[in-house]
């Protein structure tokens, strides 16, 4: 197995995610639909002359340089791959939560708490122990805390590059013919990570952020692969308004308690949206459907489901604002995720010209939402090669657009 | 029983009706809610000393005038109560199309026919020929064709005005203890008129605009008394975008039959909206409900109800307009009737203050749309006796308002 040789710079990505249909209703057993997000968290990763463990996290605001000796790498932890990281041992965790420190915020802690816990229990079976540092820079392009799976994109690829230190992974695993195991391997690390972030995740996030596509899943019965999922382009608009998802959910759970002859048909109506979402595609793949009329398809699930979220009570005046903008244009949009605010996404077919595209982009921008096009259900976890002269300084400059180039 | 006597002026009132719940999935067996609209058609009437039988229809642009020697009044006829309208003997269907003409637009010659038809299936059967012409002239605050019963509204009027010509009912029949039996009455004259507008209409609107009030109804089950029904505020505002109600209903199916799985649910959960609504008042009505939850489930109602209709595509930009203009004052607003343009209703809580209804309807205003500050649910068909001053001319300049205050 090739590993990364002293000196080597990788760059590796790996996609955020979004639910393209089944928010709210996921809650209720009912099937959702998640795809990758063309939007990624990039990590670069280089080996070290010196004992330096460097991690810089310029979205977070963190930039910290441990000494090998500092860390426990060669921690006695041999049950790590089935305890849960909250039942890591004691003294362990008390020592992760002081590398950690000083004081900080929750989401930095996390970030911090979950790459020092992959980088132990991957250290600490590892044949040879560590004799070099390394520095490790990631830089997100999703909006955080708005559903968009930021925080799985960056447990993959933190992963990914734990893994390529510690020859589990070839840098090349996209290509190979066992790629799948690779995945597996990556996305069964970046679960452990999120698991240290989240406590208790469902595990769909990092799949998406992995295997990439798009994936079916339902509370208590896993997720399934969208078979036949083809690359759709979209734009994902930042409403920027605060929401809280618990109080949404909430919002929802009282509504069907008081109206249960209205909701539950609206929650099976969405659970519908789904699985005709999935057989849309399994329909292009089996040549029953053409590219046209699956367009079509994507275009009428995606009004019905936002305006069955809208019925819940989970839209916002500035969703709506967007869904008028867009339809303005003849662009069908729904809100993804929690609703209330965060984010919409809008379906671009295959025919709107990038004419189009701007002035609509200009128009939301106008109302002061951030914009981004791009597209779901690509690639998921992906690492290159990089020449000498691209450092972490360089990735920390680097445009969106210079970074999608090499993938 | 007390007549009209001659040169008694008469002053008739008929509501229109608003779908409250129910549009659309009441093509599908789904029960809808359907109340009387405080906007009316006002009829003038009075007998002439001479023999001229006049109708005044501004609001359709006719004003004619016919001798009674013009009319068959006397036209044998006995079969006329079991008999369809559009079965009418074609003598008589010929002489009252030459009445109606010249050829004029299709809305003129419904409203003269069923006028004249009215007239002559009393005439044919009373005691006594009719010596005297009468002037009728009605005006309607009804916008036409925009499913609020303006012509169910005008049917009401003339069978009334032309039952107390007959001596058939009281002028002041709703103080009568018997007034249900008068109200029947009217209603089945007033449907016979509608026959002849609409060739098979429901009956529904022509029952409401007699009885006042609230029904909820079923295709093929007929319609029921929404019992405890309160009169509720409203904004009706009129977006003057002209639809298709065909056409609409028709993309609705064609949607059903695409999306099955999706659109059936949407249905059943309209039907629970409807039966909602009508439970509510039934519990208000036993102290189960205060008005302050009622108003809560109404407010519930009236945004679900609506964007499971914008889901089905029944919506439109104009009417989105209307409601995020009612949201930023709190109110909540619903398309009423096909939808795609025409009219919504915008509900409003008992403590909303006139001052900011003012607000929100001036700023319906200037995006040029009708708004009316009204009522649903009030009384049907009502009759009062005017002063000598209060000619047909003084109907023609009075306002709503004015009127209003006659009932």
């Amino acid at each position: 197995m090739t590993g990364t040789a002293q000196n080597e710079r990788i760059l590796i990505s790996a996609p955020g995610k979004v639910i393209l249909f089944g928010e709210h209703s996921v809650v209720y057993q009912k099937t959702a639909v998640a795809a990758s997000l063309g939007l990624k968290s990039y990590l670069f990763f280089e080996k070290r002359k010196d004992d330096l463990i460097q991690l810089v996290l310029p979205d977070v605001g963190i930039e910290r340089n441990w000494r090998l000796s500092e860390i426990p790498l060669r921690f006695d932890y041999p049950d790590s791959d089935t305890r849960h990281p909250n039942d890591m041992p004691t003294e362990l965790k008390a020592r992760l939560v002081e590398l950690s420190g000083p004081t900080i915020k929750d989401s930095q802690i996390q970030a911090l708490m979950a790459f020092l816990y992959l980088l132990i229990i991957m250290e600490s079976k590892a044949e040879k122990p560590l004799v070099h540092g390394l520095t490790v820079c990631v830089r997100s392009f999703l909006p955080v805390s708005a559903g968009l799976g930021s925080s799985a994109s960056y447990s993959v690829a933190i992963a990914t590059a734990l893994l390529l230190l510690n020859n589990k992974i070839p840098f090349d695993f996209n290509s190979r013919s066992d790629r799948e195991l690779y995945l597996e391997t990556i996305n069964t690390y970046a679960f452990k990570a999120e698991e240290v972030i989240h406590g208790n995740p469902s595990g769909v996030d990092n799949a998406i952020a992995t295997f990439g596509g798009a994936k079916t899943f339902m509370r208590g019965e896993g997720f399934a692969t969208l078979e036949g999922f083809k690359s759709l382009r979209l734009l994902l608009t930042n409403t920027k308004v605060p929401r809280s998802t618990s109080a949404l959910v909430a919002g929802v759970s009282v509504k069907r308690k008081k109206y249960p002859e209205i909701v539950e048909p609206i929650l099976d109506s969405m659970h519908g949206i789904a699985i005709r979402c999935r057989d849309a595609f399994k329909k292009l793949q089996n040549e029953e459907l053409d590219t046209e009329s699956l367009m079509d398809e994507i275009e009428d699930l995606v009004t019905l489901n936002h305006c069955l979220l809208d019925g819940l009570g989970v839209s916002h005046p500035s969703l709506e604002k967007v869904r008028s903008i867009t339809a303005q244009s003849g662009l069908k949009t729904k809100l993804t995720g929690a609703g209330g605010g965060g984010c919409a996404v809008t379906f671009i077919r295959d025919d709107v010209s990038q004419e189009l595209i701007n002035q609509v982009m200009l128009k939301l921008q106008l109302e002061g939402f951030d914009c981004y096009q791009t597209s779901v259900g690509g690639t998921g976890a992906d690492a290159v090669m990089l020449n000498k002269d691209e450092t972490d300084k360089w990735l920390l400059e680097a445009s969106r657009e210079t970074l999608e180039k090499y993938f």
